[in-house]
């Protein structure tokens, strides 16, 4: 028998043909081999739902059409058989009831962010995950990057002495155009706000930016300054936004978000500075770290298993010696993988968790009400 | 039932605690959750051994403790269950017996490179392999990225001319200390002539070298001018070395491969030219090609499933949009799944295979052969 | 007879031993051949003012001791051997009193920026030049590029459409630590209100990035919202800031200066992004501008009198074919050499002028003013 | 007066109207103030010689028909007038001609590369300078980046240690069409053996890179193995090669120079690797030189008047502080100023000199007589 007694049982909402996201937590799951989805829910529409859950290698009985009866069939199953967890890849209103209802059940919850469309609805879960002894893990992606821990980790050491100054960066061009206009089923979702909340770019891509700053500078963004805006006629939710910003450590910075960057791909770039230096991350050249000291020596800190230099938290999240590249699917495989092992082992649960949830919604409410005034959060 | 029916059934020969590439082998297998491990020897050392496969949630029935027993064992088992393929990772001189043991027995072989220790055992193995049907995959890894592809199917199309020039260069730095000396497995057998066979340094990147500039250009290499080195004391292998050469299609170019380039990581570049422009690929930046044309025009190919501009061939190898980094896993995770595709499916067998292998020995010989003269392969 | 007939006779103020600034506007300057220094006075420091006199091969009575004698002094010479123009690299507070004197006795100004202290004082400037019919050039250096001409003039010809961001950076170290406690000659002015003006980094380096953003843009920054810091200890003038702002042409964007991030050399970075796509520079990196079109298509415009890609107006200000780095100096040559041709020949004068001077008054005062509110400039 | 009485005086053969180099050599001659053309030869043809003569400021009676009447006319003049230095700009034939005269007129010579056209006018050469206590330089620019320094003297202090490998690659791309036959001046000269002598590319551009190998690595290149060819049909020179190599010192390497590598511009670099490190400089990039210890620790030396990592040879050649690019002109500018500073001030000549002139013409002819053997030198 090869049946693998020590793979955490994984379920999936969302993902279907079509997605984006779905196909890529799967393969993040897949990859260090210590998770096996049992169960999903990939689709409303039952044909898309049945192809997908199929090409999975999933038994019909364990392709449901919804979630609600993902989490009926799934209870009535043995224990040993049952999915111990969730993974929830659908538009952003359906993040917290899907997620509250699993977490009653006893399920383990891994979801997309943000974790909802509002405060108070987060902060509920909150209280639920923590009634029913949950885990909760949210795909805060590019805080699996070994070296953001690199970053964090210094900071943290006081490589760069007091923080003075962060500046973070994300810039997308894919919806420059209309797209949602155009049939693309992620434009179409991602701004509707019945189904993304009241937040376009800042919910989707400007939480990572905000995620990163605070992870990495080990501060909270008190105050802040922003401006949104929506580039597109007709487009309900902000494609395009920037703060000025104030940490509880008295750093300043900036962060922008935006959607509409003509050209770019996929560009998150940290900088945070201190009295002794500084550090710049970019997520589209993931491997290095650059530390430029006060006195100009600048250093490329370059990711690999055997790069004694790396901090052992860095190493951590590493696979290959230096010189082969690891990129997005590997950070997010750290993250599954941690969350595997502290449901599985009882380790340590270092995945970004529903407080990183929580101050994503916290930015996200304090980006819409500032209206160009500071405001705090 | 959640038995995934459509999974290729794979057995390990290598990779226990210490490896180093059989740990990348199960994570490319994984990747795409087409291939399920279910049997392997992965270490002499029985305790070893015993732990590898436990981890990997192998039942201990599936744990052999040599390749030998492994092909017995699976072979009393029902066809349903027993292995399909079998990946090989051990030191070279066990590539071929294992190979031809396992195509004897109607198992698929996926073998580390180089394929053998002489031309002779691998050209053998290539009549077995077709007198049992068997498909062979070979792990030339840098030819499972995308933006290879790319640079192929360019310079098949013409795009830049007649082809000239190409360089090839692979510079690492790991062997610049008598590492061997100091109980480095890796570097322990490599440098080793009883486990490596007669070549060190051409036989472990200098293939990679030589079967990526085969591979874009489209041509082969007819003739060329070595000098090989070996930099340590007493190491017997060569660690170094570098060949001028001629193609078939009478471009010119040098090829370059040093695992004693202290500082370098796993740097391999190909840069080649035909009369109307030249393409840049380096693998520690995988994602990027470089096209210059002739009138200096420069333009930068990035992966990503959404370029318009990528053709056909090297979008099938791409898993995420422009801006998500893929790398060296999702590269070998491609020459996996077209090989898994390959049996399950029947479709063409788009790995490198056996004709590679034969490449590769032909090189290898050639270069041992040179002693600084002009030699024809 | 080899006396230069076509050179621009120019004198210098400021620039001796010790200043960064002058010896970059000699040599800059000289490079073309186009202009000769006849006279200057170079420090306050009799013996400094001497020496820097005599190692440029000045005689001993075109050395002045201060500004006032140089203009009583040259005005006393036949008109043939007299300056033509001058060159002001003093502290912000000598740059109207000394530009005012000189325009009143006929002599153009090339002038250090910011073109004065305050908006009032250049707009009266504005007017004296203009009825003493003087040329004045203000050491914008960085448009003195030929790559910053590309971008301008792409944005122009509508390449990107219209215009949404505009995001511009300019990062440096040097004042991380209390430089001015050290005796550091350069900090101690730019840190001192009576030397400086009002602002320290604002005036230093915000223009410079200020008066890219509108020179590449070809639009007017209407709106701020702005906060200013001073991160050290007795610092009386900002050393690091940032604005939100707005433009006549409805693009947004944000600016941000700093000289405290610790590390940085002289970071000054453009990306403006319009419809179709975007555009990015850096001046660290000079030669290269980067074009990414809406669907992905990245291009590197690289300089080089032989790329037929450039236009006119970038090609002028090269000197040297594609791969033949060009830098700092010959942007500033550029603009020397403009000047000195309007004077010469007629030509028209494309150096940044007075015009530039009181936008960057009052992107200065704006700054000031602002305190984390949104105010018009 | 302003007469500079402390500035060399030079005078240029060939430069004028169409020519690359002659301007190059005149601005970086102009950039220090150290040095005043008094008088040339510009062009074979007498219209272009007197326009660009007169465009340079120069008195008709100081623009020579040829070279022969300018040291004829020079030698008529008051020796406080007349020529002290020649720079040389011709095709290759003539370098010696010229040079063997003035120096003979005891003036000192200034020469673009190659020195000559064969070892032994160059050898002839080198007595008559030694004759007339003539200084020589030769227009190795690239040895002028100050970087280029840094690695040399990194290597000297033992930095790498031992070393191992050399690796020097210069490809152009601008022969790679019969550009010759279009009309291109420069194409039509560096293609013709009666100017341009036995080799095209190999002495126009493979000297560099022998020379930049041999200066950084402090060894000579004692035997070596080349192939050169010509790709286009009818051309009479070498448009491209490459050569297996040893060193003195026991160092292995490659040398490889093409001017048919389409699409590229001016890529010179250089890798060199020791038992501890290596190092890596780009000319395209010449203010970065890339120093990768054997550890993986990867440190980026910047150029900057400001770095103190930076030793004191490569700080001389530097004008500006770090983050203010300096490229090709100030590097030649670097030669011109120590040419000058040796002859005004009689200060040591570290200008490449006619043992550089004489190393490069051994290169040359080896190149030339290996034909895929190896061959001493």
């Amino acid at each position: 028998m090869s049946k693998p007694a020590n793979r955490l049982r994984l379920g999936m909402i969302g993902g279907g043909e079509g997605a984006f996201i779905g196909a890529v937590h799967r393969a993040a799951a897949n990859l260090d081999g210590r998770i096996q989805l049992v169960c999903g829910s990939f689709s409303r529409e039952p044909g898309n739902n049945l192809r997908s859950g199929r090409a999975l290698g999933l038994a019909d009985n364990r392709i449901y059409p919804d979630w609600q009866s993902l989490l009926r069939g799934e209870a009535a199953l043995p224990p040993a058989e049952r999915l111990q967890a969730l993974t929830i890849a659908t538009p952003n209103q359906l993040h917290v009831p899907i997620a509250e209802a699993a977490a009653r059940a006893g399920i383990h919850v891994f979801s997309e962010k943000p974790a909802g469309i509002n405060f108070r609805e987060v902060a509920d879960l909150a209280r639920t995950l923590a009634d029913n002894g949950c885990h909760y893990g949210l795909a805060h992606t590019y805080l699996g990057y070994p070296l953001v821990h690199q970053a964090r980790d210094m900071v943290a050491a006081g490589t760069l002495g007091r923080i003075r100054k962060i500046y973070v960066d994300y810039r997308q061009g894919w919806l420059a155009d209309g797209l949602e206009y155009s049939g693309n089923k992620q434009a179409g979702w991602r701004t509707d706000p019945a189904q993304a909340g009241a937040s376009g770019c800042m919910a989707d891509i400007g939480t990572h930016a905000f995620g990163l700053a605070e992870f990495v500078a080990g501060q909270k963004i008190v105050r802040l300054c922003a401006e949104l805006r929506s580039h597109i006629d007709g487009r309900q939710l902000d494609d395009d936004g920037a703060a000025l910003f104030r940490t509880d450590g008295d750093a300043s910075g900036v962060l922008t978000a935006s959607q509409v960057c003509a050209g770019e791909e996929n560009n998150l770039t940290l900088r945070i500075y201190g009295e002794h230096g500084g550090l710049e991350w970019q997520q589209m050249q993931p491997d290095v770290l650059i530390h430029r000291a006060a006195n100009g020596d600048t250093r490329l800190l370059r990711a690999g298993t055997d790069r004694d230099y790396l901090l052992p938290g860095t190493r951590r999240g590493l696979r290959l010696p230096a010189g082969h590249p690891e990129g997005y699917l590997e950070a997010m495989a750290n993250l599954y993988r941690d969350f595997a092992d502290a449901i599985l082992t009882g380790s340590e649960n270092s995945v970004p968790g529903i407080d990183h949830g929580l101050r994503g919604m916290a930015f996200i409410e304090a980006m819409l009400a500032s209206h160009g005034n500071w405001i705090s959060l």
